[in-house]
């Protein structure tokens, strides 16, 4: 019995996201049941972000054990062809077996696309959300820059959440632009060990206002220290999310080794 | 009765290309049926470049008549909740009367994009081709500069082509790369008055083949000499191309008139 350590990457557009849920097709259950049938074992994959209906994912992991006689880096190709093709293993390879990817510390890096344009191009529509108004890039990073390091991040934190803390480390917050059309798309890139649920989302509507004026930059201070969901902005919707990659920072006696080997 | 001049953003994966089909759903087609119910008059368009199935556009262009009181340049925004989520018109205004998008002189941009992964992310599948052996991408770039100018690109057109000259100019033809995951995207961008049918595809196959190293860079001049489909590359698929937009450069009296405006 050994455990491997899988990449996935998926477009969470005809998905109720990773989790396996009693009604909706998800990735979690299309993997386990791709994996078993192919291997012929009862695989049940743990993975490491729960991302939502409608999210997608360049750089998702999990892990599940196996007795396979096929070469750890060899599983991705194989079993590749056996699943739906807006879901993808990247790579594959051994791990050891404690290894959990909720238990590790890693690194997790997440994208909110937005598109910038008068009307929206359909072939940027898929993955960003579009906003018509032209938004003031720079208020956004400033807006951005109250947010990088450890605060408790009640306001950004959706209810119903079970976090038994709300305080988390945002370890980066940067904000891209590249040109479309007659418009651009604007990209924040948020890094962080971990985050609450919907809070990237959360953290995007906020500095989508910060961007149209509706508050100064230095309002986001203010809503951190409301501690209250209300004083941040709304819930951006999840086609916009993309989970880019999961590094991670420690395994046993290891640092940096990055889950993207092999 | 005035003439409106309308600039077409879709996504091609549904339709049948652009061109009325008697069977398949096409753009033309539905741009027809949405503009003749939405102004209530017998709307026929004329599209500047009738792109193939599957292709997407950021920028097509077409006009057609009409008798409406609605502003020129407001017209795009009161049509476009009535079309389906996958085509958008950008932009509409008014044009002389004789103004005929495949008669006036233009500037076409297009894009090829590939995946050069060795396993295909799905969010970047939709819109670019996967290749999974690294590319030479210097090669690639050498290769299309014996594309460039004005040559009889009879070898790069599809049979069953009814031109009656297979002679093209290419102003411009440039390779452009991003990062994504564990590979990158790599982007043809290919400018010119006018193309063959599947040029763009077949050069894109021929540029393909350079980056492979299955023949060297200085070949295409050789390919060129042939004026013989067969020594071309291969058509690539068409969901890596995208016509970007169209440049008018010649408008009666008026130089650089970009089909863009309003």
């Amino acid at each position: 019995m050994k455990r491997i350590l899988i990449e996935v990457a998926y477009d969470g557009t005809g998905y109720c996201g990773w989790q396996i849920q009693p009604n909706g097709l998800t990735v979690e259950a299309v993997l386990n049941q791709t994996l078993s049938d192919f291997l012929k074992e009862d695989i049940r994959i743990i993975g490491a972000s729960r991302t939502d209906s409608g999210v997608h994912a360049m750089g998702n992991i999990a892990v599940f054990d196996t007795n396979t006689t096929i070469p750890s880096d060899r599983i991705c190709y194989a079993v590749n062809p056996f699943l739906p093709e807006d879901i993808r293993i990247i790579s594959s390879g051994e791990v050891e077996k404690d290894f959990h990817p909720r238990k590790v510390r890693s690194e997790k890096t997440y994208e909110y696309h937005i598109q910038n344009t008068p009307i929206p191009y359909p072939t940027i529509s898929r993955y960003a959300h579009c906003i018509t108004p032209v938004l003031d890039v720079e208020a956004m990073q400033q807006a951005g820059e109250y947010l990088v390091g450890t605060h408790d991040f009640k306001s950004f934190c959706a209810s119903g959440s079970q976090a038994v803390t709300t305080v988390r480390t945002v370890t980066g917050l940067k904000i891209y632009t590249k040109e479309i059309g007659k418009g651009r798309e604007i990209i924040i890139e948020i890094k962080g060990e971990g985050f609450l649920y919907n809070m990237v989302r959360i953290i995007s509507g906020t500095l989508i206002k910060a961007g149209l004026g509706i508050y100064p930059p230095e309002h986001v201070a203010e809503i951190l220290k409301a501690e209250n969901r209300k004083a941040a902005g709304e819930t951006m919707p999840a086609k916009g999310l993309v989970l880019k990659k999961i590094d991670i920072l420690h395994r046993g006696e290891e640092e940096n080794v990055s889950a993207k080997a092999p």
